[in-house]
């Protein structure tokens, strides 16, 4: 199976290209970017010379659905919303990385994305992509809304608890960290090394985009409308997001207790394992694979959970995820070509 | 003014060495290292080279009260408590940088540090060093008790909003994140190079020996009893403290408000910074520096404030509130020699 | 086929964990760790949390060769030498991942190792694993040497020029770099995060083991006795090794064709790329990979050539080269199973 | 006195700044930014906040020498050679950060640095600003040229041995290894957090304008024509310059005797320590420091001198050397000011 892949020049495009060569079914089709057509991937990206040396094409959607099966969009918000009405039209098979097919009301995307949002029949179509809830539904997607890194690893920590009704869900605070490969490849003072690096720092506080896509799909799994505290802090180091989660218990419960409930819950996931008691995740340990490693403690003298919950962004929060969620679309185990474990150290 | 320094080849005792060299009345007389006796200071840290070449001493509390003025102990846990009530009895004032002598009570010391308390007479001499709470007892003071530097940044961060009184004091959540150098010179897999590059890691959930301290403060402070959550965070870097702090409100107030509570209630405190709405400190922007900066942001979403409040852990952590302190002490300036600005970048 | 793995904690093990789960014919059997033996492997790295939640083993020859087919050995310096005798004599065919068995002379070993060296029998049926050199030997070796990081990269760099007889072979100077991975898991000063974060600095100046090591390899392939001077340094990452080699030429000779002997010297070598004129490689280039890449550059100002390798240390520079060995002693493709292109960003 | 600062939001104005700061007979008068003036200088820089508040100004030669005494400009290239006669004109003496003036010939200045070189009249009257090295005549200048920082690290550390004629001319190699706050503020991809952080990189093989800097001093110095090899690398940190360089000795000398002729040269030099026989300097040993660290291994196996020199790019390879040039002009003791010791960890 042939994959085209959008935005071919960004870290989502490298990553997907990394794990696709891995992968025993699929191979790269073509490789679309239309600022940099014509030159060879391997001169944008000298380390997949002998690997990727194939140029650039220009978007032309007939033309990508006669090479190729299946279409990953690593675009920047604003873009994937135009492309994916002309893929779907020619039979491609879609699976957008970025955030324009993930809220499912266009006045709340355009509220906090600034960008006209898409065109309210795909926004119905789309399927939100994590793999762990939502696998019987995109089994038959045809276009797939791969969540957001913060999302993932928030959503993966919170839902057993908001399921479990033992949660109190106006208390729900979500302290996030994220390695700055999260802000993509786009130059900007906030990626300047002599900036970040030997710093830390918080940002967007109250204005994340990833705020309403977590609201949406805990409020989907709960039951209950959910609003919760974000705050993202910028972690001198380039991959890994962790997400420390405070939520107030309604009742009394132990910490080995809960983890029973999460391990129960995640029981069939391959890709979450729920750490014993008195150990808590780290993100080299998810490092490079499509694991979300999640660590729970209950605060005896405030009956206050704390979840941790840990993911590599590039992988379980956008390319690992999107593969992930191809597997399923075509009927293959969940696990198919994901066999990197992590990479430590 | 000549100032003994115990416990002298860790980071707080180079921190000190590097402070006192810019202090206009105060210089470095004995440095005690029992491990290190009889070597130069300047062979275990060769970046002291013709500046600091003099013998490490054994510890000696008569012979160290003839030749200095003052002694700072940056020693382990469960040292100083041994050594300080020697160096009182020489008419020596000192100023400990460890937790011996933080929380009042002897017993919550032994649970939470796992050593024998000191005297209970030494305890009540001892006076908090928080600069800028507690100047006025700071000034006739023989032993200070130097805060730590997650409960630096925390308390400082956290009283405005407490004695405003609009906060739930049920509410508190604090997640910390240190630089390594909060760890000492030490060895440990913990502060091993590879183990904490690339990596982002939560660590003693619920049992960090600052518990007790920061809710001893807050208690006092508030004039009720505080019960906090609180979470500390490995960040892979050297230098600095980030808390990022949460409380419910108890009525609607804007951002802009408590921005002003805060302005008012350090217009007096020269090292500690309130940023303006919109922004947001990050470490380095004290880094190396005496500034507590803090910024805030009321979500209006959930009607809870979000307090950022970062330092430098060496200095405004340690160090440099050790020599903030030993200024009141005598009747200087606070700032007299904390000249530095932050190191940028 | 199995194998087993001697020295089960260090990263050296770790790294052939990871790389042997994705090989087609190869499972780990055995993991042997004296030191830690009974514990299971994911309590000393819970990102192997049910990957490898089998029990660490004591070292039994006997019952190794029982169960496993061949032995890595992942050994500090001085191990090795005593336990191969052992496994051979069992009939495994060991690769020896440490230094113990790489230079064929003892009295040179005991002089740069300070160890007592192998029995001298075993020196002589050992086969230096640089697999793209001694390929043909290593196919029916039972006893391989697999060769050390920097001379890995060094040897790659030079070899090609010293077999053109363009090079004087009394001017070659290697400055070398290192990632602190290097230096392993065992605690010291030199990997204390504080000491190294934000630090650049040189180390065993004129006293590295792998000095006679590279004089070896290069005497033997260059036909004449080989001295250099060899400079290593520590830089503040985990991963990768730069060698900067400079070599005065005895004629003059553009960069296009020096490239060109490269090129024609490994037309035939997958894991070596030679970069195109006026690029240089990175170390994040090979990042995760077993690829070393090389660039060239001719001063036409001082007719120097100065050559640029790079590894991943772990990778090409240990565990992956030992896989790639593995495979030529079984007549695979010299690929199978070191899939990993390099991990980017 | 008032020292106007023009090119005011870069890395090398906010450093003067901080070093102004600490210095007695100093303070900052004007700050001159084209691209940001009217904008207060904390909004760029917040650490700065209220520290350094005052707006940032246009460059206007008249107004600027009717408030300050001194100006130093730390402008990009081809800025200052336009900027400084006006100035001279109006009788301020300039210190310039640039490598506009460093190059006696316009010629060179041309090839290597792609700019129009500054009238003739001008680099005739610049004084190369080597503090230690020309401090007569730059007592006298009134037009500083201060040095680059790798020819600062590499001519300091190369100097003496040159002089004494015990050096190979012809084998000079010198590789440096810099950290990225070299690169400046502006934004690139070569200083893109992503990219930079976990990597090593080699730039501008051949190509790099501080080359012949470097041949000319060498040249001065030696009083024979020098020509150079010159490597430079990127090292994921912030500040710090190591050069690593590589001499031929024409004789047989002991790594000793070359210590103390380097001891000897230096002796009346605060800012240059030359490290005892067995150790090294690194780059964090002088961070934030004006001082160059000097470490010398003869390898008795080649004859050669390895010489490694440290320095913060930052201080002594810019901001620092310019107090130090200043405090020269004045009459002051040189030191004035310099009292940083380096911040460690």
């Amino acid at each position: 199976m042939k994959a085209a892949i959008i935005g071919g020049t960004g870290y989502g495009s490298v990553e997907l290209i990394r794990l696709i060569q891995k992968h025993p079914y699929l191979e790269v089709g073509s490789v679309v970017s239309n600022s940099k057509a014509g030159f060879s991937f391997s001169e944008t990206y000298p380390h997949l010379s002998k690997i990727m040396d194939q140029p650039l094409e220009t978007f032309d959607a007939k033309r990508l659905s006669e090479t190729n099966d299946i279409t990953f969009l690593a675009t920047p918000s604003g873009v994937s919303s135009k492309l994916v009405p002309q893929l779907l039209e020619h039979g491609m098979k879609c699976i957008d990385l970025s955030g324009d097919f993930r809220l499912r009301s266009g006045a709340e995307y355009e509220t906090w994305y600034n960008h006209t949002p898409a065109d309210g029949q795909y926004l119905e179509k789309a399927i939100y992509g994590l793999s762990e809830m939502y696998s019987e539904k995109i089994k038959t997607a045809n276009l797939i809304a791969n969540p957001g890194c913060y999302p993932t690893a928030s959503s993966l920590g919170l839902i057993p608890i908001l399921k479990s009704k033992l949660a109190d869900k106006n208390s729900i605070i979500i302290d996030a960290k994220s390695g700055v490969s999260g802000a993509g490849r786009g130059l900007s003072l906030t990626a300047h090394y002599a900036e970040i690096n030997e710093n830390f720092k918080a940002y967007k506080l109250g204005k994340h985009q990833h705020i309403p896509e977590i609201e949406q799909v805990l409020t989907d799994e709960s039951g209950n409308s959910i609003t919760v505290s974000f705050t993202t802090h910028l972690v001198p180091m380039t991959r890994g997001i962790m997400c420390t989660m405070y939520v107030n218990l309604k009742e009394k419960i132990s910490t080995k207790k809960v983890i029973d409930i999460y391990k129960q819950f995640y029981q069939d996931s391959h890709f979450i394992r729920v750490r014993p008691e008195g150990t808590l995740p780290s993100t080299k340990e998810v490092s490079g694979s499509n694991y979300c490693d999640i660590g729970l403690h209950v605060d005896e003298r405030t009956n206050r959970l704390t979840i941790i919950s840990v993911i590599d962004n590039l992988v379980k929060g956008a390319a690992g995820q999107a593969i992930q969620n191809l597997n399923l679309m075509n009927g293959w185990d969940e696990q198919t070509g994901l066999i990197d474990i992590p990479m430590y150290p």
